[in-house]
């Protein structure tokens, strides 16, 4: 096991990173790199660990200027390194649970008996769900989880990031395919290098204080 | 600045966290790291960068007790070192917007007129909203990457957390008068230090095959 980053290297990699609006064309994110920025979505966590989600990176150059079109024709879509969409699930059901629960007895070499407690439990939630509740902002929260998680690995490893929403989710899910896989667009992450002359890239961090959006009870 | 992380650092840090279940009531968080996991939240990026949301931070005792009898009795409510509860603001207003704008003005030095094209893009989003847009989980979407920050942050640091989504947000909000004061609570983390004896600290970690949760189109 790799020792603890210090609490000074968290805050400073915290820091550097931003919104990156403008990505040096020409860098490319390491295949070695790449992978951890992967296994930071594969590894977060979710609600019940039901992974509600799939994660669409595309590599193809004509579906990234389509899908720049449908993002306001920012340039990140197609200029950053990698792009990647995430993807929550529309729906949870029974199915859902009953394949987290067999994959929970095979990773960990029990028998599905041996956690039907916890089965029973989730079947209870999914299916008598408390009065409000919406699986679309459920699994879309668990998606935004796994968003934080890429992007303060990304941090940590010296990545550039820019987080968005400002695209059609329909646009995306018809390009992808998304809709007859049972998924729908959440966020994309579009993570490479800043261009030298991004103007964002050293526009002073914007945060309120710390005393207003945090206090002690 | 740092130097960045090295890929397997961040793999191994990530592969080392979980959700604890069992603290160890007796070892605290030190002011240095715990200082650093504040800032994880208020560094996390959110849309426009409205950082919508107050995290509050239980030191009182009995209100701990009180609030782990909204959570279905769960030990980590009173036994963890911190106790963090996650607010999202109630609505985005006008109000909210001037006030990120001046925030904006303030921190950079620049008049408040040079960010107006901004500051009119996020008034007309924030007044007209596309079609089906909810602003409960708008909001509670920005929450859950700050979350996603802490939890990351915190397994970097070798700091263990607890997400929970399993308590009253109703009781939470009287506990806390959050209502009040225009929050309602989204999520709650605790953090500190696994007990030994925590079983779920030696299960295998459960996750999908990477190539059923991401894919290269």
């Amino acid at each position: 096991m790799s020792q603890s980053v210090s609490p000074e290297v968290v805050i400073d990699r915290l820091s550097w990173r931003y919104a990156t609006k403008k990505f040096d064309i020409t860098k490319k994110i390491p295949d070695k790199i790449w992978d951890a920025l992967e296994q930071s979505l594969v590894l977060a966590p979710s609600s019940f660990g039901l992974q509600p989600w799939k994660f669409f990176v595309v590599q193809n150059t004509e579906l990234r200027t389509k899908l720049r079109a449908s993002s306001w024709n920012q340039s990140q879509v197609t200029d950053a390194s990698h792009l990647v969409v995430l993807a929550r699930k529309l729906i949870i059901a029974s199915a859902d649970v009953e394949r987290l629960a067999n994959r929970i007895a095979k990773v960990r070499e029990i028998p599905v008996a041996a956690i039907n407690d916890y089965k029973n439990m989730m079947l209870g939630y999914v299916n008598n769900p408390p009065s409000g509740f919406d699986v679309g902002s459920w699994n879309a929260k668990q998606v935004y989880i796994a968003a934080g998680f890429f992007m303060s690995a990304a941090a940590m490893m010296g990545i550039d990031v820019c987080p968005m929403e400002g695209f059609s989710a329909a646009d995306y899910d018809k390009a992808l395919n998304l809709t007859e896989q049972g998924y729908t667009t959440s966020l994309v992450l579009a993570a490479g290098y800043r261009a030298e002359d991004d103007v964002s890239g050293t526009a002073k961090k914007v945060r309120y204080e710390k005393n207003e959006v945090l206090a002690y009870i």
